[in-house]
């Protein structure tokens, strides 16, 4: 059995957005399962010096027009939310919380979080709207806002955004396929003919 | 008869060398031609304060990787010369002379200068290494060396780049489909799409 496809993504980013609408998809169609794992995108731009692609000159304009023209072409609704990019710690700690216990539900809370923040507005950055989207998504409320408060839990995060960095991830979605680096939710497709030519 | 697709690139662009060698045939297949623009994306970087990409941290070493990959998945040849990036000025001055006098020996001059810079570790900055890539691709190395110095050539080359930032470019290759903009050579596929559909 082939390994699993790991999808590193920041709950905040919208081309995480769009990835995660189509990554499972493609990986199954090459008999492949997808690893899902949220990191902190901006600690790790942090630790660069890297700012929000919506704040740099040009680019920036360029990009909120992406961001909703590549969710478009995917058939994804996309609103840029003022006062973008919001924190995804509550969020990325409830689902590493929920995949110990249930990883399909973990998924499910996981595609929740980002439609409800990328294509209704929702908040995200505050644990009580979390623990909403989580019971949203078919979890206990109480108990997910019970666990992501365990230091153990925090600590998970904290080592799955350190091991990103160390794997020298500086931007989101990015995929390892048998350990080969791709950067990008426009990456999905090359992705795809890599592994249906075995690489090149 | 439907508008050409602009193609805006810059010589010393890895990027811009694997679109350079996918763009036109991508546009036959919809009617379109295109219209290749050389601009000094070094300019337009300065005016932004950003920095080549080779030279940011991580996603530098995450570049120069992929533009192997990417001209590997499309047949092609790459390989980083040191000093990279090195001066267009020339190549780009060459170009638009010898457009004013036959535009298809001006492309096969264009893909001569990709191919020599990329693929073959050949000088594209001195103004007597444009010439004799210019006589390689069919063009009088002394008229060329002539035309590059004139005043109307530089002036041309200073419009065009001054017109890719007031258009609002920040990157290479750069693309203008019916007034839409696109920006990456990991577009074609998006832009193939959107001609495809007509727009989304």
């Amino acid at each position: 059995m082939a390994a699993p496809i790991e999808f590193l993504f920041e709950f905040a980013s919208p081309y995480s957005y769009i990835a995660a609408h189509r990554i499972d998809a493609m990986a199954a169609q090459h008999g492949r399962q997808v690893n899902w794992r949220p990191f902190l995108l901006g600690v790790v731009a942090r630790e660069l010096g890297t700012i929000p692609l919506t704040a740099q000159k040009k680019k920036g304009n360029y990009s909120a027009m992406d961001f909703a023209r590549s969710a478009r072409q995917h058939g994804l609704t996309f609103a840029l939310q003022p006062g973008f990019p919001h924190s995804s710690v509550q969020a990325a700690r409830a689902f590493y919380w929920l995949e110990s216990r249930d990883p399909d539900l973990a998924k499910r809370f996981a595609r929740r979080v980002f439609d409800a923040y990328h294509a209704e507005g929702r908040d995200m950055s505050a644990a009580e709207s979390v623990a909403d989207l989580a019971a949203e998504a078919g979890a206990d409320r109480h108990a997910v806002l019970a666990g992501i408060a365990e230091p153990a839990i925090k600590d998970r995060l904290k080592r799955e955004t350190d091991r990103a960095a160390e794997r020298d991830v500086f931007g989101a979605p990015f995929f390892f396929v048998d350990g080969e680096p791709f950067w990008g939710n426009d990456r999905i497709e090359q992705i795809d003919e890599w592994l249906r030519r075995g690489g090149w």
